[in-house]
């Protein structure tokens, strides 16, 4: 199964010149999506993993699945205020400002391996910061792991250092 | 399995007074985030249901895996300027200030019976707002499943003419 053909091309969003990797489709087809998550499965089934950690809102849309898939606890990450319980917290720059990304302390284990996902890696700043999380909870980050890489954005070498695996590369 | 065991109550959040329900303990272990979305699917695998739709972001955790369990469409409501394709919108009221949720314009087919989730039915706002656009784009709500009610909060009361319902009630 060809998962390209289940991403729409979006010209111009969300700004001028910029082409968008849209995702529903894939979303929309359940043998495509499921095969998605198949695929990072048999990667990362293998492997000695603990937990797997996902930014909102799209990273859940993967990781949940694939926790359930693989049988490992899942750890949201999210933007501040919307985690009820003691957090973690980075602050990171993007291209126009600044993010910041949450975690719950008890999110992981010390020495826990984390899986972090997200559907697209485009500048790599939002993983960048889900990996520094995983690192002051005390975890290792083993892979950072996405459905789309948007090699031109070069978000490779912000994870320089993190084992970086995509599904779909434009 | 007593799925309640794997909430944690967190008192004082978002505000003194409320006491939070927390699911991050049950999305920390694989077999009771299993076994909610095995419940759910149980109740809904025997119904002509199109598609599964969720608001952004704690709802797209457990519409994920059921649309996959059920073999559905997944059908992302989002918050304004995320959705890339053309979109039907909706703005609505909450306790304080007003939000807004989108969803593609393709997002579902005219006649549509939709299965509506989330983690939460608090004041059942949001819910109200994501079964609203379903209707809008011509497809008919086949019900609203909430992993958690919050029944003192009478969500049930803003969501009548729907179908509700929730595997805990507290």
């Amino acid at each position: 199964m060809n998962l390209d053909q289940y991403i729409r091309d979006i010209p111009d969003f969300p700004k001028p010149g910029i082409l968008f990797k849209d995702i529903m489709p894939l979303l929309a087809d359940p043998k495509a999506f499921r095969h998605s998550i198949k695929l990072l499965a048999e990667i990362y089934k293998t492997r000695k993993i603990d937990a797997i950690a996902a930014a909102e809102a799209r990273g859940f849309l993967f990781a949940a699945p694939l926790a359930l898939e693989l049988e490992k606890p899942l750890v949201p990450l999210r933007k501040p205020g919307k985690l009820p319980y003691r957090t973690y917290s980075l602050k990171y720059e993007l291209e126009y400002g600044s993010a910041e990304l949450q975690m719950h302390t008890d999110g992981i284990q010390i020495h826990d391996r984390v899986l972090l996902i997200d559907d697209v890696l485009a500048t790599g700043g939002t993983m960048k910061a889900g990996a520094s999380l995983i690192e002051q909870a005390g975890g290792v980050v083993d892979s950072c792991a996405f459905l789309i890489e948007l090699t031109f954005l070069q978000g490779r070498q912000k994870l320089q250092g993190y084992e970086v695996f995509s599904l779909l590369k434009y």
